[in-house]
């Protein structure tokens, strides 16, 4: 099948994003919008279809084949409905994929945004020609996609791969998902600033950093300025993550783990102590052919997943 | 393809089983014989040719296709070489794959024990036409295998699943694979005839159990008897395997959970608490839809699956 070109869009909580891609994975035309949620789900929807529209326009290509979604979870993406996003209130229940393929009279695929961000640096970017590939976003949360044997994995109702909502302490502190001790709870960009805050309430370490408006991006400054405190919980944030990565690769026996995100920006620092504890507790015969190295798409590899999802209804 | 009859082997540290099983999973002929390990590598290759050959005899039938073996991990089932499984220490390194090709000039597959009991129960038994399944076996140690989209999953060099091996507890005891905290160190029989006797010498609570020559059934038995200290044992091994399975199920979205091996005949007394915990800590949306049921083939889940999983070679 040649060119085949599909729309893929990033619905996000401030911005609706879209690319026209090609057949090579080039994205050719791009139109943005703000989510509109002041105004409700039709206008969320309505900014949707202005941007497929946007999309193609810019790339002055009128034929498009199929539109892929990458929507913040859960949602069904077998029904293509939206169940509950934090981020979205006003969409609960929304049948997207129904209302865009009336909108657009086109083929609609929606998928959770993680899982098209996973398929993404699978088809272009970190995970290129690997078959066993995990991709963990490390934001407000910790999302994740995963791809086995090539292809996208959702399990009996499309919530496989919630690489956040994985234990590493039963004893942890409760997650909004329900469960205890969650990794998303140690090692989310949230939970690093939390935790961070905590330590300097409770320990008063020697440090330049102070809890008021603290960001990840503020440890990180701090640590590279020298600021011990502020290395220490990069180490131990990495360590917490390498925890995780053993639990999932013992599970998914993946060949390769990209790591995105903010929290992924800060290189060595996150990177170092995290391959050094999967290699201290991973599986012999398995840890020593895994790889784990950062995403490579940015903010594309969402567009880019969902558009080549859409390819699997054309 | 009709009349298609395979033999399915288990490899077992103490006896080697074969049996011949039809295209509609009957065993129609059977054959045991010791694993003779104290003989050596390749008295114990002769043993499942035999066993293959005494299989096909007891039916009266001379003809199969394919021979699938089910063996302790951990393997390479792409190779069909047994790596360095801890019962079979003679068995180390052997190209079993090879060696049963080319004695029994047949075609042969072979996997995880633990994979091929998954197969077996979704095939015929606890996970009929579910086409998201996990078995856990609960034995000395914690074994799984898991199916997904109606395929058994193997990840990129044959070591998915191995469930047991998922951290409940970064802090927790060295496990022997050389993760910390793992599940095993909790819920296997091994694990809780350990926990068992560490607080029986550290609490010296009110109970007629004994520390010396401890076992899950006597246990299960105390519990049975009114023992309040057996059946908090119980509840706490519940409990932790409940933990679990929330991970589990957060990652690979499994319909249903067989458990098997001699911890899962304590019946309510484990089921109960696993069950409770899932439902505590699972994620809205998904742990109503997830059945924990009892595996349903016994000592020939493993037979069964390794049968079904040589037709894939047929």
């Amino acid at each position: 099948m040649s060119d085949v070109r599909t729309v893929g869009v990033d619905l996000g909580g401030t911005n609706t994003r879209a690319g026209l891609v090609t057949d090579s994975g080039e994205i050719v035309g791009r139109f943005r919008c703000p989510t509109r949620l002041d105004l409700g789900a039709d206008a969320v929807v309505q900014g949707m279809v202005d941007c497929v529209r946007g999309a193609a326009e810019e790339a002055g290509i009128s034929e498009i084949q199929a539109v892929g979604i990458g929507a913040p979870g859960p949602l069904d993406p077998f029904e293509g409905v939206l169940i509950s996003p934090e981020n979205l209130q006003c969409m609960h229940g929304v049948r997207l994929k129904e209302q865009l393929e009336a909108a657009l009279d086109l083929p609609v695929v929606v998928d959770n945004d993680a899982n098209m961000a996973a398929l993404g640096e699978q088809w272009l970017g970190a995970g290129r020609g690997v078959d066993h590939f995990m991709c963990v976003t490390l934001g407000t949360g910790v999302g994740g996609g995963w791809v086995s044997n090539g292809q996208l994995m959702h399990g009996f109702n499309g919530n496989a791969a919630e690489v956040g909502h994985i234990t590493v302490d039963w004893n942890g502190p409760l997650c909004p998902c329900g469960n205890y001790g969650c990794l998303e709870q140690y090692v989310s960009a949230t939970a690093m600033v939390r935790r961070t805050r905590e330590k300097l309430e409770a320990e008063r370490p020697e440090t330049a950093l102070r809890s008021e408006g603290l960001t990840t991006q503020a440890i990180f400054e701090a640590a590279e300025a020298g600021d011990g405190f502020a290395a220490h919980m990069f180490e131990e944030t990495g360590f917490l993550l390498g925890v995780g990565l053993v639990s999932l690769v013992n599970v998914l026996n993946v060949e390769r783990i990209a790591l995105a995100g903010g929290l992924a920006q800060a290189g060595e620092r996150i990177f170092e102590p995290t391959r050094r504890v999967f290699m201290e507790r991973g599986t012999v015969g398995v840890k020593e052919h895994v790889q784990i190295v950062s995403a490579g798409l940015g903010d594309d590899a969402g567009i880019l997943g969902a558009a080549r999802h859409a390819r699997s209804v054309v």
